[in-house]
């Protein structure tokens, strides 16, 4: 699906690439005016944490991994930055966790959730891939939430016991957890509400968490779910690793 | 200049504000494509900071404005963000220290240029500023540097001896401290490689430090040029800050 013409070997071409696909996304119509914004945010905070996978975000993938696999309604929530960052990786691994995703999108309009639908199902038919995607006509409402924010479907959100919702703002993530789900949250600032709020927060960047879920996906992950998880230890672990880069230990 | 209707008491107003400066800019076409993530960066390092003048950061814009008022031929560069963001405040400053300012845009096209140098004399019409704009013209090339980057004017940035550098690249950068000049940085990241390179380098947010130097012009800080100055105790500063944060003392 990518039309992008940078040589692989460049240093920099894991980071042009993505803005690549958001550049096309938003000539797309599929983004939000703040997309590009929280995009830098997010390249700040990987460049803090150097562009890599650390332990602790390892450890968060796994743990992430298990409970989706032995969830009873699995689902993964979508935003725009999401479609466009890693549309084909989400729908490959909802293909490999025979479960669904729901588009929701913070700034609501028809356009954009078109755009988001379309993007989505052409992927689907280039690669081949059997995920059903829902968002389209909301059904429900998650409490705590007020005007379009607040809408999902009940067979995808609302009935699911286990939801990642990458790159989510604190309020929905907060909501989502105070109706008793486990919620996985991906998120590169370890300090955010979302990061503190979540049940297992990954601090990695969106496109390596899922290419590390994809491939591990069909490994024994569920036997760690019986060990003890502990969310702020995996946080602090991360906070500890970007702390050491700013007082110069690692320079 | 600016038709934002936020509350000004809203806790995010000047975030809020300068994203709004951004999007207007981004409409008159005085932007490059990867403004907004270089904005979004910001933010995040910002965040880092706690948003606020930190003391060392303050030690800094007193030395650069010192800098600047004792100097024979000072200039403030100018790329498409600050001027987006901080047009009027940047004219007042080089008014208030009698020096040009110069337009110098790392993708230079003649569009780009023609929709800043109109944002500039916009404001300097509606708010009755006296300053030589330079830029539109270029007849020096920075030696170093390779093609349209290369370019500046003979009596702005070549012959200057004190330049104020705000949100600059660190090739830039390095080429104007080759030449033996006085280059002040301000960068929001203490790690880039523009913030090493600089003589003098304000970590601290672009319209903070600008209203600082408005406010702090007329004072007689001529007299600290002649105290000893270390901006790598100054940067060192202002690692150990973030360093508190993320290592949980903070919070």
């Amino acid at each position: 699906m990518d039309d992008f013409a940078a040589d692989p070997s460049h240093p920099r071409y894991q980071s042009l690439l993505l803005r690549h696909r958001l550049e096309e996304a938003e000539k797309k119509g599929m983004l939000a005016g703040s997309a590009m914004i929280a995009h830098g945010r997010g390249e700040a905070f990987d460049y803090l944490i150097g562009e890599t996978t650390l332990p602790s975000a390892k450890a968060a993938t796994v743990r992430a991994l298990s409970a989706l696999k032995s969830a009873q309604h699995p689902v993964l929530s979508l935003n725009g930055n999401v479609v466009a960052l890693a549309g084909k990786e989400v729908l490959l691994l909802a293909e490999k966790l025979d479960c669904p995703v729901e588009i929701n999108i913070f700034y609501r309009t028809p356009e954009r959730m078109n755009a988001l639908l379309h993007h989505l199902e052409a992927i689907k038919l280039a690669e081949h891939i059997d995920v059903e995607i829902l968002g389209a006509e909301p059904n429900a409402k998650i409490p705590g939430l007020k005007g379009p924010r607040a809408n999902c479907t009940k067979e995808g959100i609302l009935d699911s016991d286990v939801i990642m919702v990458p790159l989510e703002d604190g309020d929905r993530c907060e909501a989502l957890v105070n109706m008793g789900k486990t919620v996985i949250v991906i998120d590169l600032n370890p300090l955010s509400r979302s990061a503190r709020m979540g049940t297992i927060t990954i601090v990695d960047e969106l496109t390596r968490v899922l290419a590390n879920m994809i491939q591990w996906s069909g490994d024994d992950v569920e036997l760690s779910q019986s060990e003890a998880y502990d969310n702020d230890a995996i946080l602090a672990q991360a906070l500890a690793h970007i702390a050491v880069k700013f007082s110069g230990q690692d320079n």
